[in-house]
């Protein structure tokens, strides 16, 4: 490896704390396995979809739930939070093909009432 | 310890599969002790809220939501897992003053819609 | 309906917020049948098992975690709160038959270090 | 607008499934100030931390809760699924200022034996 990119390496262990270099090029490899299990649209993967939303929005969390019954895929978990009078966190671990998960999430995310939205790439772990 | 009571200690210990009986005997002092928290009213306690619902009861959910955020105690996290096409499980831990956490869970249980409900003593585990 | 049991039944509607006796007894016959199903110890039911322990007992979480993994039961999710600086809570939802959950969350309520636990009985909801 | 840009747009609408372009905007702009809440390191903000690890690695898990009750930032919950009979998935809702847990979630993140991790940047909603 040239001395640049080892340098930039290096710079990576010290700033995100990884014991030695090994263990950040280990997570690196790990992070592109997950990305290619996502690029394969038909290939199972564990999505993980943050909402916020303001509860007070016209029956949104009814129209949400009934979305999610609906849905022939397989939402593992939800975890709701209070964040203050008005805002809901919401977590959902979805488990199904790639692109099925990314349509959904973006049929939830573009809700209206829904004020923030994202869609993390997880894994379940078997091809790592 | 008389010998009749003796012996339901150690059907206890067997049935439960405790290692032995101080572990068994712990475990009632506990129980006891969780009870007399929530006997005091006014004390902090913590409790679990376990409800199941059909989630097609009309904007159910949204009344659920509304009557948490306007509950001046505090719902520490909610889970909620769809258990088949119609029926969602809610599990609410939440901390407050025993006599009105009491009141709380056992308004939303009452709801029209809720088709089961139970409110689970547990503890802060301070005092154990 | 005598006129005592009657009274019983309207005190018990009023404690607990019911909006009439319809609903009140509903629930009552409600109650029942979950009762039922966990009668039948072959029968598939929902249990949500609550415990209270020290994280600070040696290596007790990753012991947890090892029964869970090694169980052949299904727990479809697990909530983790830290209470304070010594004490956690978790809430298990578990499906499985009720003989076998019943003996998993007494397994796991009699470990060394748990404080406290409860199992709740609790319903997939379609016999509701 | 010029036309190139308003096309790209469009396209966005089109493929997340936005009613209309105001709705996207929104969404874009949204995004942007939770970027900026980030940025401000000593704001208060919402992460989300999604992890994936084998359970069998020697004690991680205990390991794991002794950093997160030793931490003086606050984990409002935790989500932890059995993906398989070796990976535990968890998700860990953390509330603190930005700088504060972007160092923690990396701490977690770099620990031997976390096969996956990716902290999500959320809100708490209040200024959207």
């Amino acid at each position: 490896m040239e001395d640049a990119l080892l340098g930039q390496l290096d710079g990576m262990v010290r700033d995100k704390g990884y014991p030695n270099r090994s263990e950040a090029i280990r997570d690196l490899v790990r992070k592109t396995i997950v990305d290619d299990e996502w690029d394969d649209t038909s290939g199972e993967i564990i999505g993980v979809l943050v909402i916020v939303f303001d509860h007070h929005r016209r029956e949104l969390s009814s129209r949400l739930l009934k979305k999610e019954h609906d849905w022939e895929g397989s939402i593992l978990s939800t975890l709701h939070l209070h964040l203050d009078h008005d805002n809901c966190l919401e977590v959902k671990v979805i488990r199904g093909k790639a692109g099925e998960v990314r349509d959904f999430a973006e049929e939830l995310i573009s809700m209206k009432g829904i004020k923030y939205g994202t869609l993390v790439r997880a894994t379940s772990g078997g091809s790592l």
